[in-house]
């Protein structure tokens, strides 16, 4: 691909499959770095993933708590999830979202795209927000293994929660702050 | 561990090794969930990192712009990189900034913590503020494999990247609005 960032460039010489697991492939690949030399990159294939912020119309937002056994310790995190193969985000959204909370949504709107984890991980988190919230007569409706707490919080107790170092989830604060400019600042 | 949210605990029973790179450990852990029944957790061992939002005495601020194997693509940054074994993170901080960029910095500001990859990382990433920039006679002093374009951006151009898709980046974005919180609002 030619173009001004070329440059900066890494081909693919070749690429090993080195772990599959039921959650996580990992991949290790030989590249051409732009100055003719060689080198290696290990990274995790991802199928990618949707994060919600859910606004009451009572103006509060809905959050999770759940323990993350790679960090050994609960986090508060907004609703969110794995595409499925083959899955439409939106629909990923709206699934994640009735199956985490219990909550059905009339009104999806898309705020964008981040890279949670850019050095070692293909993975991207499709971003939106949900109004005209109804809780749906069936409830949570969790994966066997999936286990948490549903809440609500206001965006200034959600902000201040961050900034108290409560929310460390770099998704959520990203989408947190996001809505916020949807909200406030006419984003 | 008995707290309000031990309800919400797993337990490890086992834990295997499945891959040691050079960069990362992928570990397949055995747990026992909260209800008694068994489940299996993957997930990458990581060292932890920083990530350093540099606001130089014009009010801009420094960013990088680096290619992402996994993501076969460039993105916009801020400085940030991995902790050495034993180091502290405000030497990380300084270290890194002058690696990537070339500046040293008189006033640093420790902001807070995230987690970029709660699902299947351990990672942590530090956020510094760092002011009182100077350009080091030594310029950038990249590792091998490491490249990258260093330019300036202000406050405002940065927030309007991220509203319009040119930065995609989590750790980016989280840093970027907290600064704005630092800078604007009093944080």
């Amino acid at each position: 691909m030619k173009d001004q960032h070329a440059h900066l460039y890494e081909q693919q010489i070749d690429s090993t499959q080195m772990f599959d697991g039921k959650l996580l492939e990992v991949r290790l690949d030989r590249v051409r770095l732009p100055d003719g030399s060689e080198a290696t990159r290990e990274y995790v294939v991802h199928q990618g993933a949707v994060v919600v912020i859910p606004l009451l119309d009572s103006g509060e937002l809905i959050f999770e708590r759940q323990y993350r056994y790679p960090l050994q310790r609960t986090l508060l995190e907004l609703p969110a999830g794995k595409i499925d193969p083959g899955e439409e985000i939106l629909q990923t959204a709206k699934r994640e979202l009735l199956e985490e909370t219990g909550y059905r949504a009339d009104e999806w709107r898309y705020l964008g795209v981040m890279h949670p984890c850019v050095g070692y991980s293909n993975e991207r988190i499709e971003i939106f927000l949900a109004r005209g919230l109804q809780l749906d007569a069936g409830g949570q409706q969790l994966d066997h293994g999936e286990l948490l707490d549903v809440f609500n919080l206001s965006l200034d107790d959600a902000v201040q929660a961050v900034r108290d170092g409560e929310i460390t989830d770099a998704k959520t604060i990203t989408t947190l702050f996001w809505a916020e400019k949807v909200l406030r600042c006419g984003w």
